[in-house]
Order: structure tokens, then C-alpha cells, then sequence
């Protein structure tokens, strides 16, 4: 038995070391692996598999709401990218430029795309002349590529996987509108598909997006009390269709510029999985985005029947994602290894359980054992997985919800971040001094000001003038 | 009715100019648009959904062969691509070189993956180290970049979509088996899908992937007589596993190296389909990869009852992929919008249909209408889409049929390449010069060794001497 350990010891406790716990989950979880190109990841079936049922969960619900998937080239022009002058600013120090074709140097330096609004923007222009071609809904799935210094799996890495949305509105009211749908299409995916509470704001003109007039967030908060943005969705009014002169006649035959948006989601949410629903057994994934949900572990499968019977059961469960592990590994090796990769339901099968007639059921998320008649077994696999992927939301909220704090005045506000870890909400004047007087004290960051605002006092954490926002703080990924 | 002329007067006839119908179909079908940056195309969503619908089809029938999908970066050292000789020859003069990262020079150029054999043996040299990780049958979706000297929308182009598959296996029979499979299992797909009958076969040695020790194609003739390479296989032997030191332990713990695959198929398809399907209307979809199988065209739709009854056609339709046309266009322009786009199925539907309770279906295939009882729409729709599908493949086969010549001397073979595009099955003695004096003479390169041999004749078409091989040769895109 003391092999069966190994895998379980492997991995540091997290509330010893956090962060080499999740690096540790990352690798033992064989969701990647590090690559020969520094600050890239090699996304292993495990990951990437995750991935997929992000992809085809969120593809479905964009396409519920009229969107169309596109592909623009990988590549943007120097004097595209230049072209709007905040988003240049924000992008260029990150970016890869390609210098070579093949043996010939380039006449002008392409960057390979950090985001795509300049290249969306450029087709736009084109594609776009009357009102009858508005409005436009298009998303890309891509990697895009930004050049960080400092790179965590999942978390920030030099190239990542995403979806661009971007869209082009023939009126203010409605390019609004459009961000703030894709926000909460995204906030309801964290909640329904991840089992992860999030909360929905706007960024403050200090941490919008580079270009964007408002940038909206979903931000959520991490076991270790970190928060982490999750998703954010940008409403660009026609900054960008002046730049690049999007102009379409309206009913009335006048050119009129377009007001345009754009939303991301990115691999990021694979470590935000991590991080809310993991424990020192390894991984714990929500039903619903789990690759595997089911998995059948024989015991004693050298007996005879009970192999058979395990595929039986994998047979009984066909409407769930089920797999058997027939490995010549001990049953409590493959116990742990389908801990570490976070399977929500475990079923354990030997040759008593046969005699009668049953099987056992085991809980990832709790541990609890339940012992079940294998003609119930369909039915209360279906309901357990339910009442987990609930039972996460929930767990998950009860926590965010004990680590948000409220301060009203400085000195609670720098204990709170120092002492306890998690969100902060407090009043702010709404100016920029107060947000880097706050970082530069407290290494918090305003997280967002809240759709759901609350008045905790009249004035400013910060400066005691009157205060115009509430804002959750937090130190973040 | 002047307007309703336009759409197809745009496009030129396939007959007069080929490759000019080619790019209007491309465009006017609105597929992609030309971008900004040279040689890239912009994919539209007409042309995307065709992707999309491919992608799914195959990923499906990747993954009942046991295929699991990651991501590996999208750059590659130059080192690591100076690792495997031949394979470096064959592609470091057409990539694109990333030299800089944000403000700094790179200390090794990164080159933009063209293909990413050399990622994956990095990756399984460390994955790899016993014969219980075999095998390992991975694929990626992503997008590549060669940096072509002339492109075409699709058929050719510096940046394209596609998936590679990269497998390793113990033993040399077992990845010769896999490569054959993969091979099958894309002649099927297209065949059974995209209604394309391909001839599969070997490559010869100067026509093979760089590094590979056997290449295997599906090759396809277009309408124009030309062929089209539409996916390929490679052996590659355990080459790279001796240059990336790719080594398991086998089962009496001796070194051993690792035999490896690789096979891919890519946006390419697209240019296919248009190829061998479309027409002087323009675009002409089989059923089973059509992104919509069946519009519905209201007539007179500003009379009472009639947008209604359209889109009570929707609902009974609803087990097909339907869409209704209620802009504002003339029915007309409509029709050729339809054809343009290559939509299976056109139901038309008026007052005077209305009231009698029927509604008019016309073939994109072959223009045929037929009046049906609405009682019996669906059932209808369901066996026209099935038998279009059936008859699209048996026209595009005997199309092939027809332009699949012999040739057993030069001077035949010199006129038939000239006269009658298509493919030339011709006997060869396997040597390379006389390939060379082929392609010389007539254009024409070798597609391939077909696993269907017949003996046309003793000797080699070009030198006389013993032919080992016959070969289908063909001008090529």
C-alpha cells in the first residue's frame, strides 16, 4: 500500500503552500505540461478535454443569442495596430512580432495577434455600409499570444486559448445592451456550468480595457482568498469605427459611425476550476463540465465476474460520461488517481457487492460513501451528480461569501486585506489617486464597482470626500 | 427583376474561366473576405460553418478510433526544428519568424509552427517511458502558417485551420496499421460526407512529407479536371523518435524507440467542396456538411398569413438544419441567393400554395421542383436531402470516372494531359528521373500509387524499362 500513497503525498497541502499546491494539481492532475517554449504550455487530453466542454457550453449559448463564429488571420500589420491610439499603448510593450518570411525579411512587422479588435475593425470597415448590414455578431475561438514576464499554467501564459466576440451596433443603446448580455451569458455560465458564484461589475476607468469606454467583469474569489477575473465584456462606443472609419448610411441615407463591442473568456477558467473547487486530494470538477463524470473501479478484478460486471455497470450508466478503469493498478491507487483527476462519482465494484447485488457510490467532492442496489443505480448516479454540481455552487458561495469583508475606514481596510484574505468592499470617491494610494498600501486592486450596489457610509475609504461607488477590492491574480 | 440578375450575372462561368469562377463563387457565397494581410484570408460565417461542420464530423470519428485532443504551442525554437534533418530542409524556407517579444530581441528565433511533428517528440520524449504509455494518439486542432509565395482563397493560403493528428506506438506494424487507418478514415469522411470520391494510394519518394518513410493521400479530381491532394498519412518509422530520443522500456525493460504517425486535413476541404460541386449559379453543399440544409422563401410574403405559414414550415421542418427568408429582398433575388449559396433545399411558399395546402421544393442539385402536400413535407425534405447526398457522390464519380484516362506510351500520355484534364493512370518503373521528365513534359506530377493496382502494361510509360507501379498522374492544385 504505500505506493498507493505516493500520488496524495505528491501533492503539497494547500494551506501549506497555495501556490505549489496548485502547480502540483496542475502537473499530478496531467492537465499540462511544461514546454520547451518558455511561458507555453502543452495542454494535456485532461486539460484540453475540459476545455472542449467550456468551448461547446459557451458556443452553444452565443449561438442562442444570434452570434456567428468567424476567423481573422493570426497576424496584424504594424500600422493596423497603431491605429488606435490607447489600444497601441495597452498592447504594444506584449506583443510578438514576426520580422521573417521564410529566408526574406518583411517589409512591415506583423504582430501575431494579443486580441483582435484592429483586425475585426479592418473587416469591418469593408463589410459594413448600410444599416441593413448591422447589426454584426461575430466571435472567434483562437489562441492569441501576449509576451508576460512572469507566466502560471492556465493563469497567464505567453499563449492562451480564447473566444473574441466582436460586435457592431447601429446604436449606443444597443452595443450597451449587447455588453451586458454577453456578461451575464457569462456570469450564468460560471454559476450554472462551473459551480463558480461570481461578482457582476464595471472595471474602473484605471482598469478597463485599452480602448474601451466601459469594460465590465465577472470576478471571482479563489480558495486562498485571491480574486480572479473571469471574463470581461467591453462596450468601445464608436472610438475604435473612428479610427478605423466604420460608417454605415443609416434609413435616412446619412453616415453614421458604428458602436462596437468586444468579450473574452479565456483557458484562465481552467485554473479558476482549480482553485474554487480543489482540495488536497487533487482536482474536484463539477458534473457538468467533467470530462469524465463516472468511474467504474473494480476490486478484486482478478476474480472472475467482477470485470465483466464493472462494464455491466458502465453499461446501466450510458447516459452519463463513464469510464472503467481496468488497469492493472491496486484499487487504492486508482482510488486516488480518480481523486486527483477529480471525477464527481466513483462507483466501487467487488465481488461481495456482487453477491449483493450492490454497488458503492463515493462523492468526490465530500467523500461520502453510499451504498446503492444496482437497480437504483441509474437513477441515483443522476440525481448525486445533480445534487454535487449544487452542492459545489453552494459550498462555493458560503465561502466567498465568509471571505467578503466590508471596511469603512482605512485602518480596517489594510488589516482586512492583511489578515484576511478574500474580497474587501468599501466606499471610493471615484478618483484615481485614492485606487493607487489603495494598491500601494494594501497590494489590493479594485475588482469591480458591483451592478448590486450598497451604500456602507457616505464617504471614500480612502480620502473621506463623498463617496460615489461601492467597489470590491481585492489582491488578485 | 433587373436587380435579381445581378448575383449570378456577377459570377463568371465556370466554362469561360475557371479559376475566376472559382474566386467570384468564394466571394459572393461569402466565405471569406481578403484581409489586410497578404496571403491570409478572413473566414466568413458561411465558410466557417462549413468548417465547423467538419471539424465536428471528424472529431467525432477521431475519437471512436481512441484519438484524445491537446494543444501544443504555436511556436517551435529553431533548434527544436533543426533537430530531424530532412524534415528541416523540407520547411524552414517557408516560415514565419518571431524575433522579438514585446520591446526585446528573443535570444532563439521562435518560428510560427508550419506543421508540428517536432513539438509533439519534444513533448512524448519526456511523456514517453514505458510501454504502458503506448499508445499515445493525440490530435490538435489549430492553425499553421507557411509562408506561400502565390495563394488562393483556401487552397493556398499563409495561414490555414486544420487538425494534425501525431501518434507513437511500440511496435513498426502498429503505426503502418494506424497510418492506413487514418487514411480510410478520411477517404470515408469524404465520401460519405462531403460526397467527394477520392483515390487513396501512396506517394512516391519525391512527393512524400518531409521526414516521413511513407506518405499515404487521398487524392480528389476537381471539376476542371485538375486534382486536389485533400488529406494525407505519414509513416515516419521511428525517425524522429532516433533525432528527439523518443525511447519506452519495453515489457523486459529493454530501450526501444518509438514508431511514429502523423496525419492531417485542412480548411483545403472548402476549396474541394466548391470544386467538385459547384456550378454557374454557384455553390452547391451536400446535405450532410451544409450549414443550412433547407430555406424557406415566402412569395408575396407582404399578403396576409403567408410569413406565418413560413414559418409554421420552420417548425415542421425542425428536424433539419431550416432557416426563413423574411427580408425584404424580392422572392427572385432571393432564389439566386439561395443557389449562391449552395442551400440543399429551396421550399417555396405562397398564397395560391396556401390553398391548396402544398409547397414547391427545388433541388440545388439539379434545379428540379416538385409540388408537395404539406402534410407531407417533412417526410419529403428528409429523402430528397438523403437521396441529393447519394446523387451528388455518384455524379462527382462519374465525373471522376469519365476523366480517368490510360496511357501506356509518351506521346499519348503528352496529349491526353494536354487535351483532357483529369487523371492519367500510367505504369512506371520507379525511379525518379522519369517523374521528373514527366512533370517536365506535360505538367503533370505524380498523385499517387494507388492501393488499387491494375497492370496497364509490362513496361514504364516514360523510360520502357519494368514498370513496379501504376500511377495516377494529373496537373494539381
Amino acid at each position: 500500500m504505500a505506493k498507493d500513497k505516493k500520488l496524495v503525498e505528491a501533492i503539497t497541502s494547500m494551506d501549506v503552500d497555495f501556490a505549489q499546491w496548485y502547480t502540483d494539481v496542475v502537473k499530478k492532475a496531467e492537465l499540462i505540461d511544461y514546454s520547451s517554449v518558455k511561458g507555453c504550455m502543452a495542454i494535456k487530453p485532461a486539460g484540453y478535454a475540459i476545455w472542449e466542454n467550456i468551448q461547446s457550453e459557451l458556443d452553444r449559448r452565443f449561438k442562442e443569442v444570434g452570434v456567428e463564429n468567424v476567423y481573422m488571420p493570426m497576424f496584424i500589420p504594424e500600422s493596423l495596430l497603431q491605429k488606435e491610439k490607447d489600444h497601441v499603448e495597452g498592447f504594444a510593450p506584449e506583443v510578438a512580432w514576426v520580422t521573417h518570411g521564410g529566408l526574406e525579411p518583411l517589409q512591415e512587422r506583423l504582430c501575431v495577434r494579443p486580441t483582435s479588435e484592429t483586425l475585426f475593425c479592418d473587416f469591418y470597415s469593408r463589410e459594413i455600409q448600410s444599416y441593413r448590414d448591422l447589426p454584426k455578431l461575430y466571435n472567434q475561438w483562437c489562441s492569441v499570444v501576449r509576451w508576460e514576464k512572469t507566466t502560471r499554467p492556465f493563469l497567464r501564459s505567453r499563449e492562451f486559448l480564447w473566444q473574441e466576440g466582436h460586435t457592431a451596433h447601429a446604436t449606443a443603446e444597443e452595443a450597451e445592451a449587447r455588453t451586458e448580455q454577453m456578461l451575464h451569458l457569462y456570469a450564468d455560465f460560471c454559476e450554472e456550468v462551473l459551480a463558480m458564484p461570481v461578482v457582476r461589475g464595471q472595471k474602473t476607468d484605471k482598469e478597463k480595457f485599452a480602448g474601451a469606454e466601459a469594460t465590465y467583469t465577472i470576478e471571482a474569489l479563489m480558495h486562498d482568498g485571491k480574486a480572479l477575473q473571469s471574463g470581461t465584456s467591453h462596450n468601445f462606443g464608436s472610438g475604435f469605427a473612428k479610427a478605423f472609419e466604420i460608417q454605415y448610411s443609416d434609413k435616412e441615407n446619412k453616415l453614421q459611425y458604428v458602436h462596437q463591442t468586444s468579450w473574452g473568456m479565456t483557458t484562465r477558467l481552467i485554473g479558476a476550476i482549480i482553485m474554487v473547487h480543489g482540495d488536497d486530494n487533487g482536482l474536484v470538477l463539477p458534473p457538468r463540465i467533467a470530462p469524465t463524470q463516472v468511474i467504474v473501479v473494480p476490486v478484486q478484478q482478478q476474480k472472475e465476474g467482477v470485470l465483466e460486471k464493472a462494464f455491466e455497470l458502465k453499461q446501466v450508466l450510458s447516459n452519463y460520461k463513464v469510464k472503467v478503469d481496468d488497469s492493472d493498478k491496486s484499487p487504492g491507487w486508482k482510488f486516488s488517481e480518480s481523486e486527483m483527476r477529480g471525477i464527481p462519482v466513483r462507483v466501487e465494484i467487488g465481488p461481495r457487492d456482487i453477491l449483493e447485488n450492490q454497488a458503492v457510490l463515493v462523492r468526490r467532492d465530500t467523500h461520502e460513501k453510499i451504498t446503492v442496489s444496482i437497480d437504483q443505480l441509474n437513477a441515483k448516479v443522476g440525481e448525486l451528480l445533480d445534487t454535487i454540481q449544487k452542492d459545489m455552487l453552494e459550498r462555493a458561495r458560503a465561502h466567498r461569501d465568509a471571505h467578503t469583508y466590508e471596511a469603512t475606514d482605512m485602518d480596517t481596510f489594510v488589516k482586512t486585506v492583511e489578515e484576511k484574505p478574500g474580497f474587501v468592499k468599501a466606499m471610493w470617491c471615484g478618483c484615481q489617486e485614492c485606487e493607487d494610494q489603495i494598491k500601494e498600501i494594501t497590494g489590493a486592486t479594485s475588482r469591480c464597482m458591483p451592478f448590486k450596489q450598497e451604500k456602507l457610509a457616505d464617504a471614500c475609504v480612502c480620502c473621506g470626500k463623498p463617496a460615489v461607488k461601492m467597489v470590491y477590492w481585492g489582491r488578485a491574480y
